[in-house]
């Protein structure tokens, strides 16, 4: 038998003590996230679930960060386009997009939003895209707030990303953007990169180029609404235990989660802050919560006022 | 500043000196193996890479298991058809199968081993089609060694991931079988559910019925060859640090994970054990080597003999 003695200071660093959920104002919503996780995480209760079955997910656009006025992913696809060698494909769409001020891109119709991902997200590889990415993140500075996209994300779900996974939580991001955009930011944010889920272009390898995974341009479809359930069975393979979402886009996602044979978590970010960020809980170019709001009350799905739930908005 | 005395007495299990490797040979897998991982999780050596990039990825099919006859997936929808409702589909199909034993499955066309699938993998509940593959796992024994398939997975492989995994690796199982089937045994092998990739049917899911995901009878295509890297990016996002397979349809990913700038790790897994196991390393119905041998001392691969670097085959 061996025989140790440890001696351990443990300083009492901020993080001991503190509330974990500081930038939260002390009501229903915060106390409602608290009580689950508590129950959840506490061994012994009825309410336990084992660390393999506790998975979180999070849109990314509107729940994580500021989504308004246009999606990080077609601001970053217009100013990459601008600056990749030209091509005879993208002369037409680059026209449109220069007709247009930053901050009008949702203006663009469907087809040419489709259109600008397949060619501003296209690169010979991962590394090439995610770095440009990564360069548009911190230096491109948002029309309204002065600031990188890096800076424009919500403290209030950075510290509640950090508490699950302190409670055991394997978290996912799962948005509509594509999964190189989304990486190039996720482990910002606490989310590994290969907890992120979400659309992509077509991939291209081959034994005489073996060290690179290309993209084409070719988008593969968007990961909304059914389909963020549908990608979530194929990778994750578990039925969440909470979701976090902002959009109706979300709801089918949040479904999911909450109608299980256990007990689930979903939750609303309402964007109803004009003063410190934006007002359009009920539609925008960006996000529509209308049905959302509707079913809320019915299904036990929390909202999350912005306004009211939130003392602190971005990152320090 | 807070102050604890914490006295530990840790009984000298046999894990804590033991060799975690003690089911391999002391040859030359074995050492190359244990070196590539030493260095690149001892900090402050050149070769030292974050925990962060440190991906393992595994073939499932002879790689981790016993594959022959028949792949696993094969036999167990063979199985499993014959317990579903009657479907005038499966009519066809099921007389062919029916005319072949078991352990001659592969004669199967590659279109009707596709249907087989389709139809034997479907179902309204990823509980319901996993659920039924753990029976089969458990309780239908393999027709030469007379054991369920949760016995007839390779030992030194288990101690290799298990070995990985406390060494700060994430490991992820790479597979042409639908990550349905994969689940039912990842995780008793040390993979988590959501570290399963592999290939899949169609998924359907409404609002109407929320809390399940079912599996409509199409299959989207096989995970194999460059198709296995198009996933690991798309999946992953990280070229994997160590990659095992044990055919020429790993070889792709082989040579995906070692052909960056990073130097990585390679190695296949050598059926030449008819005492033991099989002896099909140049050829067979479930898997050929033979362009992998070729190419593996060109490329630095190791190749892993199960007769002569394996000390104990299956788990005990």
């Amino acid at each position: 038998m061996r025989f140790f003695v440890v001696v351990l200071w443990l300083f009492s660093a901020p993080s001991f003590a503190a509330d974990p959920l500081s930038s939260w104002t002390d009501g229903d919503a915060k106390r409602s996230i608290v009580s689950f996780v508590r129950s959840a995480t506490t061994p012994g209760g009825q309410a336990f679930v084992e660390p393999a079955d506790r998975v979180a997910v999070f849109d990314y656009d509107g729940t994580l960060a500021v989504e308004a006025p246009v999606y990080g992913q077609v601001a970053f696809c217009a100013w990459r386009l601008e600056r990749l060698p030209p091509a005879p494909r993208a002369e037409a769409l680059l026209r449109k997009v220069r007709a247009l001020a930053a901050e009008r891109l949702y203006e663009l119709s469907d087809e040419d939003t489709v259109e600008l991902w397949a060619l501003g997200l296209a690169g010979p590889s991962a590394e090439q895209v995610q770095g440009d990415a990564r360069i548009w993140l911190q230096d491109e500075l948002h029309p309204r707030f002065g600031e990188p996209r890096t800076k424009l994300v919500y403290q209030p779900m950075l510290e509640l990303i950090r508490w699950l996974k302190s409670r055991g939580f394997k978290v996912f991001m799962v948005t509509g953007s594509t999964v190189d955009f989304a990486r190039a930011i996720s482990e910002d944010l606490g989310v590994p990169r290969e907890n992120v889920i979400g659309s992509s272009l077509r991939r291209r390898w081959s034994d005489e180029r073996p060290s690179e995974v290309a993209r084409e341009s070719e988008f593969e479809g968007l990961t909304d609404k059914d389909r963020k359930v549908l990608e979530i069975d194929r990778r994750i393979g578990r039925r969440p235990l909470m979701a976090f979402g902002n959009s109706d886009g979300d709801l089918a996602m949040l479904a999911y989660a909450t109608a299980g044979p256990r007990p689930g978590f979903g939750a609303l970010v309402r964007h109803d802050d004009g003063l410190r960020e934006y007002e359009y809980d009920r539609g925008s170019p960006v996000g529509a919560l209308a049905r959302g709001l509707e079913l809320a009350p019915a299904r036990g799905w929390k909202v999350i006022s912005m306004k009211s739930d939130w003392k602190r908005l971005f990152r320090p």
